[in-house]
């Protein structure tokens, strides 16, 4: 019955319960999600607040989506295996928690986890936002918080692009340093262009490291003129990395959310959440 | 000939050239636009950068609008009176101020000012967007960028107060430290709800002093069911500060761009730029 072991894994441990919350942060401060020797990271920064509380048992949370440094989320989700003598009302643990993060980070809601829910394992969409500052000149209000394009793009042409890369593929020429498989489904690459902001919009259930960057860095090659949009056939079919653009900056890039519905596999429904 | 004098004053001095800049600023570094001793601001700021390139002989620059401390703006046209002796091409210049400015304002386009055109007494309408986090927690990307409100609001009543406020009324109630008269056409004052983030639109000629804080301030009694949408009749009519809500946070202050269209007025149309 490997179902059975698969969710057994996946429980809190004997002595804890799991929380699931929501959190945002401001890439610049970070290392990015992971915690690591010598650089800040958003793990350990929940860490020590939570230790601030009473918590100092915790296990590390997981979130569903690890991110690199500079990357923003708007929305993570992600769980925490807290001890059971660990008595802080979830209902108050948000507002407990805000006051003793820096400004960079905050939870923006906590509850207790559905039976057997994983915030990476479950998660069955993740979606991310990439933002461009397309004008001649640097704007304060977006600093640290989207590219900035100096020359004008050609929006048309990244749509029809990004409509080729939309799909069920093999996206190891928009991956770096990857060891898992590397066939994707990309449900959604769309260009959403503004008078000074433009989103890029991107939705699957999961990621190739660095793909979103990689994507993103082929978009602008098209939305420049140096691509033709049919070219990223070609770079997608190649499988090689040095095919496509190269990896935008984090500083563009939002985590924007994650999804726990249904997932057609044979191992049944997980829990929704939300 | 009361024209003609009038003209005199909005026409650089002699030996000077006028010069039309957009500039945008994160609000939170500056005490406001306006030069002040002991604080910074972002008029001094921009004639520091110009000074750097040998324009020290310049006149202060002039703003739309002045902005208080704390409030940013995404887009503020000002003119500015330089020595006829400077000799950077004005299509160079927008980049090269930039690279003497701090990363807390930018300007966004420079170029020749048609002639009497006077960014303050030319402007025919200012643009302000107030935001609101309207969130049970605080969210770090919107960190000086939006007052938090925690609870929710009712956005259908806000919106009816605000039809009652569009117009041409006495904004008495709703300005501070006023000595000009206070009769003004607010054209446009609208909330829109978003999933996070509300942005509430105003638009108008010119306003009073810290109006638009205060217009704020009152659709949030109205959004918390504090004052009904009726009573902001009564306010209007009170010229009675106490009477409508405090001025809200600067730092969920914009201002969002300003027009030099057509004035209908006896001394005749003015200059259309952009």
């Amino acid at each position: 019955m490997p179902d059975l072991v698969e969710r057994q894994i996946y429980t809190p441990p004997p002595g804890f319960r799991r929380l699931y919350l929501r959190v945002a942060w401001d890439g610049r401060d970070f290392a990015g999600w992971q915690a690591q020797r010598h650089a800040p990271s958003v793990q350990d920064t929940l860490q020590a607040a939570l230790g601030q509380l009473g918590g100092e048992q915790a296990f590390r949370a997981v979130a569903a989506g690890r991110t690199d440094a500079g990357v923003h989320a708007e929305d993570m989700p992600l769980h925490w295996d807290v001890p059971a003598s660990f008595r802080l009302p979830v209902e108050k643990l948000a507002r407990a928690l805000n006051a003793h993060l820096p400004p960079s980070v905050a939870v923006l809601d906590a509850r207790p986890a559905p039976p057997d829910f994983h915030a990476r394992f479950s998660c069955t969409g993740r979606r991310y936002v990439y933002r461009l500052l397309v004008s001649p000149q640097r704007h304060p209000l977006h600093q640290g918080r989207a590219l900035h394009v100096v020359t004008p793009l050609d929006a048309a042409a990244m749509n029809s692009a990004a409509r080729l890369l939309v799909g069920t593929h093999d996206f190891a020429a928009f991956a770096t340093q990857e060891d898992r498989q590397t066939v994707r489904e990309l449900r959604r690459l769309e260009v959403h262009p503004g008078p000074l902001v433009w989103d890029i919009r991107v939705h699957g259930e999961s990621f190739l490291r660095h793909m979103v960057r990689g994507l993103v860095g082929t978009l602008l090659l098209v939305g420049q003129g140096k691509l033709k949009p049919a070219d990223v056939q070609g770079v997608l079919a190649s499988r090689q990395r040095a095919q496509a653009g190269a990896n935008v900056a984090p500083h563009g890039l939002y985590f924007a959310g994650a999804e726990y519905g249904l997932r057609q596999k044979a191992d049944g429904p997980n829990q929704t959440i939300g």
